[in-house]
């Protein structure tokens, strides 16, 4: 049975993730089958929050299903969404958090398609559809029973007409590192990045940089990240979520 | 195999949950039945603790068994308790803790029983019941092996004669949202909450209040919980664990 | 299957522990497999680090696998190692870290072998060889696979000439309980720990001492550990990661 992925903004405080995988065995995959992928998504930043999903599916196994959960509008009407990328099943609202990896995935060939969930359980709670709704719809779409799905053309989805500009700060680490939403594998050794009026050089990695000194490298996404050997960027440059950097 | 849920006030710092689920797998239970329920139940509350346990227990699948920790005496005398809550197992100490479980599920008219633990580990440190006591006991109550129990009957239990009053906020969580121990189903939309000298009026969810201003709804547990859209209660309000509420 | 059990210094912030689940998996284990046993081992001091390794060991499941990663040096050119404790598999940077665990089971007569690990993934980053690098060899280890490795003399490794002192603070944890590589199996009831300018008592438990008062007690690991009844010890005394301690 493949895992299901959670990629949320709850955090690991109180009994919210706890629940997450006590739903999922109620809705028929043991609890060890849900894996915690990331649980301080940018809260209340989509543009953001779908970037860094977009940068990590890659790197799940090939049958991962994920439960996308960042979600400010819980409670309020908006389309729950099935996304099938590749062999991958991405479960979440549609609030344009699943746009970038749909898009990303396309622009590279690969087979997507999207639909509505009309399933709806038989208690929804207002505040904790991740509980109610995305997990166990998830875990149906996992193990192939029916979620009463509307196919839906990708342009129809909230935010598909106005994707966010991989050019911004898409999260920052507990150190104060800074991932931005650019892939660097295109950039020569001499690209220097624009950021909060500085000009950074490029550096392999965090050895080859003298301390306190900020550089931006190829982290282990292949995106380009702004860091400081010893220290934090994000304080340094006052950097936070959706700054926006320039390559020249 | 069930799976087992562990309920402490131990935190995700250190080895202490890593160690718990080596000592599920060296009882007879492979760590990934092991499921991380929730680590920061309130510290050296047991009243508050006890009735957060109350109130996640039904949110558990039917087989599960939890391992509740909060446990300030650990190392002195008290107790080790299995108690029996229609399918479910929960394994404690003999201090209050799992006194709201019980009652609450006797009140529903559910099957519920009670026994002493007289079992013990080979070796017992003066510190870490969790790891030591408290989960291999209940990896042998999940898989039918004997913990030579002695049956109590609940009136027997610490804390049974008095039960902890569920208008009290029983736990706030990294944003500052305040849950109560109150059930909200039996209230009506015009139901107001007195706290801390403000009186609140009901919202179904955090989207229909205005930004900045406190308010009380029913949380995915069901309980009344105090919240601000876009900003914390608990720092608005001056709340803490155990702050009284009232209805009205 | 044997579990794998992650020892690092990245916490559980962000994608890099969901990460090293996804390439346990896509290396051939399931992702429920792998334990997190911490993830706030001490940074930047691999004495430190190397000393609670060992100490922690001896609490694994006996055919537990470990990836060890706290690795100030990745991205540089450091071995890959893979030791075997009796019969546990250790995998990790061939920068000290490894050595107490090999010395202490040495010492106790156990088998013990290491050898470096030549195979390299087909990709590997300059920052996160947690999950490229380590977390893919333990599961090779694990499951049998080739890892093309070369037999090493333990003399060979780097530190094995000068192991750390234990009479070190070795981990603080979050109530500033602070914890030294001494075993206090061998130490009487009167002896006294020198810490900071201050002589403590030894005590059993916290109960046993009188509130805000510093003393030191066998933990539930066999260490000695500095303490305070309801406060915190590394703030009330000063404490860091490496401060000495000595017995008298």
């Amino acid at each position: 049975m493949p895992a299901l992925y959670l990629f949320t903004d709850f955090g690991y405080d109180g009994p919210y993730v706890g629940l997450m995988k006590a739903a999922a065995r109620r809705a028929g995959l043991r609890e060890d089958r849900v894996v915690d992928l990331m649980h301080d998504a940018p809260r209340l930043r989509l543009d953001a929050a779908g970037l860094l999903l977009a940068r990590l599916l890659p790197w799940l196994p090939e049958d991962a299903a994920v439960a996308a959960v960042v979600d400010p509008g819980v409670g309020t009407k908006r389309r729950a969404l099935v996304a099938r990328i590749a062999g991958r099943i991405l479960v979440g609202p549609d609030n344009g958090l699943l746009v970038p990896a749909m898009k990303e995935a396309s622009s590279q060939g690969l087979a997507v398609s999207v639909a509505e969930i009309a399933w709806r359980p038989a208690v929804l709670s207002a505040s904790f559809h991740g509980r109610d709704l995305f997990v166990p719809a998830a875990v149906r779409a996992l193990t192939g029973r029916p979620l009463a799905t509307q196919p839906l053309a990708p342009a129809d989805l909230v935010g598909w007409e106005s994707p966010p500009d991989p050019a911004r700060i898409i999260y920052i680490d507990g150190f104060g590192n800074a991932m931005t939403g650019l892939a660097a594998a295109a950039l020569g050794d001499d690209a220097r990045l624009e950021v909060a009026g500085r000009t950074l050089a490029r550096a392999r990695t965090f050895a080859d940089v003298p301390e306190g000194e900020p550089f931006w490298y190829e982290n282990a996404l292949g995106l380009v990240e702004i860091a400081v050997n010893q220290g934090s960027a994000a304080a340094l440059l006052g950097l936070a979520i959706a700054t926006p950097v320039r390559i020249r």
